[in-house]
């Protein structure tokens, strides 16, 4: 039977009895997540807003796009729910770019992938543990960003990569 | 002072008091990690070795690169490792893509991504509790994976994204 080994603010930690495929049975520790949504807000057609967020997990301010955890609605909802929080944005349109495992070998998160068009300006809500700068980028940039490691966040990374093919614009 | 508020077989949670930028006082649960490397394997300028991997975590095999946690190694020395006992290939040049954060919501785990090239085979020597299959692809067919969901691994994703870019083969 599953066991929570640890219950903190925003993790669990299970271990849980599994039998692999080759009939072998071990325990794995698994950090169960309740999945999460991460949009690239498009200003025009050509520019995207980044925002600059302190993670103390990565010592310092690093470059993503708004996402955040699900908490019980779906990844649409929580999608225009972070644009507007974090990048003061709302999405007249949203367009699906797919998702991700971000590390399947300790934790079951999956992140949902969007672009948001059409945005008009509400104002930013961030939770008071949100340290964020909200930067409007040309796409191009942004990729560049991703290219040299400046933007090293994979979520982020991977959604603009996936948006700027969409729109014909990679490479 | 930082707390172990877990210590698993394969994963540390720490507690740990945070000042913000802002100045407020949070205590992080925080996912401890030393850190991976993922590599995309070259067969041939067109052909790279993927990997089907059981991954509990996500509920069945999913599609990956070769990679694993560092375990005091340099990034390129465990790159090397894990291509010879997952993939069994020897690298004779391997080129560095970049690095990324997973989910640095709650891991400092970072994963640096590293191409193979001029291989020859050696004996696979996957652990006790790895279930892989190794799977040639065209390097087209695996990006079309990625920008299809089949390949929904974001360090594998990322690694054969760079690949592709630094070969001119992306879009």
């Amino acid at each position: 039977m599953n066991r929570i080994a640890y219950q903190g603010r925003s993790i669990t930690v299970q271990v849980e009895p599994v039998e692999l495929p080759n009939g072998r049975r071990v325990e794995l520790d698994v950090v169960r997540h309740p999945g999460a949504s991460a949009v690239v807000p498009f200003e025009s057609d050509d520019v995207v807003l980044l925002i600059r967020q302190f993670r103390h997990c990565a010592d310092g301010m690093i470059w993503e796009v708004p996402a955040g955890k699900l908490d019980g609605d779906t990844p649409e909802v929580c999608a225009k729910k972070e644009l507007e929080e974090e990048a003061g944005r709302r999405a007249g349109r949203l367009e699906r770019l797919g998702s991700v495992w971000t590390t399947p070998g300790f934790t079951d998160e999956v992140i949902h992938l969007f672009a948001a068009h059409d945005l008009s300006e509400v104002p930013p809500r961030p939770e008071d543990d949100e340290i964020i700068e909200v930067v409007p980028m040309p796409l191009s940039k942004a990729l560049d960003m991703v290219w040299s490691g400046e933007l090293r966040d994979a979520k982020s990374a991977l959604a603009l990569i996936h948006a700027a093919r969409r729109s014909g614009r990679l490479g």
